[in-house]
């Protein structure tokens, strides 16, 4: 079965919350030669600035935007604006609707509840809003993990935390061996260069 | 001090090559309110089409582009093409010299080659060109590690390995603490949700 994954774009989106589930599809694709779509989607099709200053075109507008088996929903500045942006608050609704998986990474997961994906369902986000999901809009939100799966709705963590629930999402659609390749492919077998921060101290200064 | 980085790009550049680092940097900026630049540099300033197809706007030709204290070069499809591009080759030789730090992630370890950064120097990159790297430019070629630290130049295994680089190199240009700011800030305590294929089976089947 042929895919078609839909990532919405908009103004103000953080570039790696988007673009790490974008490699991940399309490497899911080159790897296997599938005819799946992976596209970019966004209000209009104009030239929109990202949160950081990247300027991209989108490859859709909502209103030529194909059907979508997965729908990702991206975080960022932006989302502050775009949650009261009735136009693609409606859009999401409607295609999520039909979507097999919606999905966010960061603060996108404000768009999904402004679309009404998120009521009764376990969640998480960006840990800068996590009390605004839990005491704004009484969400049971969940912290300390990379993604939350509730039924069609995953919502991950932060910024990278994408990647690791749009491998995880591969391996739902193609299986686990798939998603090995994929990731291998990317490399993706990271190693942040500085420990954290130690909770613990070893003495008393 | 202010702190120019430079992030070449062009036709076929792989996406999260180049973003995880973007990402890495322009967090790093945001967090300490710098007046650090972080740029894209391209031949030509039109849009141009990644590897994968996200179309780009560069911020920055040959031409206009600042001096560097920090440069990136990704790699992708387009390093094939890109490598016998002697107006490309001679303007990262150019600019490197000047540069404090001369990066790379991926195939973009072809383009630094070229450019001559490379002799005498181990270096990394990935997995699929370790065998041109050592047997056709003769390098000494490290694998199995995220990234190698030569003298001013520091060569990274693929794709997504550049965020291990770049976190890398904020410690360095910034000091660990705030290398620990970017990671939190980007939640980038990556759990890859599948385990790696088992290199030892428990038993003969």
């Amino acid at each position: 079965m042929e895919l078609t994954t839909g990532i919405l774009v908009f103004p103000g989106v953080e570039e790696l919350d988007f673009v790490g589930p974008w490699e991940v599809f399309k490497v899911m694709r080159m790897l296997l030669e599938a005819d799946d779509r992976v596209v970019t989607i966004a209000q209009s099709r104009e030239c929109l600035e990202c949160a950081k200053g990247l300027r991209i075109l989108p490859d859709h507008d909502f209103e030529d935007a194909p059907a979508l088996d997965v729908l990702i929903v991206p975080g960022g500045l932006g989302t502050r604006t775009e949650r009261s942006n009735k136009v693609l608050v409606d859009w999401l609704r409607k295609v999520g609707e039909s979507s097999s998986w919606v999905t966010s990474v960061c603060t996108g997961a404000l768009l999904l509840y402004e679309a009404d994906f998120l009521r009764g369902k376990r969640v998480t986000t960006h840990w800068s809003v996590i009390g605004v999901l839990r005491d704004e809009c009484g969400l049971e939100v969940v912290e300390g993990v990379r993604f939350v799966h509730d039924g069609k709705v995953v919502t991950s963590a932060g910024v990278s935390a994408g990647i690791d629930m749009a491998l995880w999402l591969v391996g739902q659609l193609r299986g686990i061996e798939v998603a090995r390749r994929v990731q291998h492919w990317m490399e993706y077998q990271p190693m942040p260069p500085y420990a954290p921060e130690p909770v613990v101290r070893a003495s008393l200064e």
